[in-house]
């Protein structure tokens, strides 16, 4: 049986049927969603809006974390950025993180697709183990932005793809997973491809640029947030370290 | 005042706003459309529809081109192969075209940008020098293939997004520009890319792999098709020949 790997760059397409979905938002939600799971949080709740971010919080105790124009909202814990998931603010706590795009996707991914994980560059490693060990095809799933394909998410993708297809050699891929190959492949130096990305340029002026740094790294966790279940109209991600395949 | 290049990969993506917009589908209906009127075509009628192409053709005595499932429809003179567009055949003639992604991509820019163009890999460098004349910002519309992004048209619109960066050196490029610029940057044998296409393989069982060739010659005609008015529900694409910028 042919195993097929689709790329779905846009986020205005819709997502084909397959056994498994990564959903990419690296700049910055994916990789936050890894670090937060990396510190030691016990499980992520993610959600779009922020007034169900904050009865989520209330209701569970867990910590807030998200960003709107770069910056964490008022009441908020933590922001969207990386390098503030530490262990000291994080270990042993739930934590909701409302992430417009990201959320969007993986809601879009998880109507048609009954595994989901979020994947990023920090994590890319695992999230190919998992992927291609679910036993059937695996559709890649970008946030975005503002509706439109996003250079990080493609480049991700990228990353993603050529992993899959290292583990799985025969793997057939669609258009879209080219194209993302293709750019990963040409640029070996994540951080110059995303730091041109109109994500990264958003960063700087709100003083966050080293973001994309911490965004560009390579394989560094060893984690994935995998969809474990619902909490109402909150997507409940909890860790997996996946083994070889 | 920055000049800005967007590009739209997915057909499922709304068009910005723009002063001008080149629309790519370049296995094959664009690639044709250039042949059609380089053979001495005198205007093309582009219709999605099969009934209204055969409505226009007869009101009009023009000639009727165009595929479904790659082969020429019932009573068609010729299919959507660029080698079939002969002087011979349609010197002098008017040509209905229908192609669905084409069109369809070619209405949606027209409800946003005032001036519109076909653009393939064969007529790159006259729709360049067209495009960076309009005075405004210029933006790149792919017809896709059944609503998802397409490797041939992405790969085109790189070369696209090249040449304008090559005459308007400070040109600002969206996130989907610098997506196709990379892919096209990274592969200069466009056949290599596009032969590998979706839309190149759908070409293989009916017998017409040999268009893929054809469709990847860069620069070798010096006519656009540019969008002149519309007849009812047909948009009329006349040949212009542009010069240096």
């Amino acid at each position: 049986m042919p195993f097929r790997i689709s790329a779905v760059i846009s986020p205005a397409e819709s997502v084909p049927p397959a056994a498994a979905a990564l959903v990419v938002d690296v700049i910055r939600a994916t990789t936050m969603a890894a670090h937060l799971l990396e510190a030691g949080a016990r499980e992520l709740l993610l959600t779009a809006e922020l007034d169900a971010a904050r009865r989520l919080a209330e209701r569970s105790g867990a910590l807030l974390a998200g960003e709107r124009g770069g910056l964490p909202p008022e009441g908020f814990d933590l922001g969207n950025s990386p390098r503030e998931a530490t262990p000291e603010l994080v270990a042993g706590r739930g934590v909701v993180m409302t992430t417009t795009n990201g959320t969007r996707a993986a809601l879009r991914a998880a109507a048609v697709v009954p595994e989901i994980a979020l994947a990023a560059l920090v994590n890319a490693g695992a999230a190919v183990r998992w992927a291609a060990s679910r036993g059937g095809d695996v559709v890649l799933v970008a946030a975005g932005r503002e509706g439109r394909v996003a250079l990080d998410d493609a480049y991700a993708m990228g990353a993603l793809a050529a992993g899959l297809r290292a583990l799985v050699p025969e793997a057939q891929f669609d258009d879209g997973a080219r194209l993302a190959e293709a750019l990963f492949l040409a640029h070996p130096d994540a951080r110059s491809v995303l730091a041109v990305s109109a994500a990264a340029r958003a960063l700087e002026p709100v003083g966050l640029a080293a973001d994309v740094e911490a965004c560009s790294r390579s394989d560094t966790l060893a984690v994935l947030p995998v969809l474990a279940d619902r909490e109402g109209e909150a997507l409940r991600f909890v860790p997996v370290y996946p083994k070889g395949v």
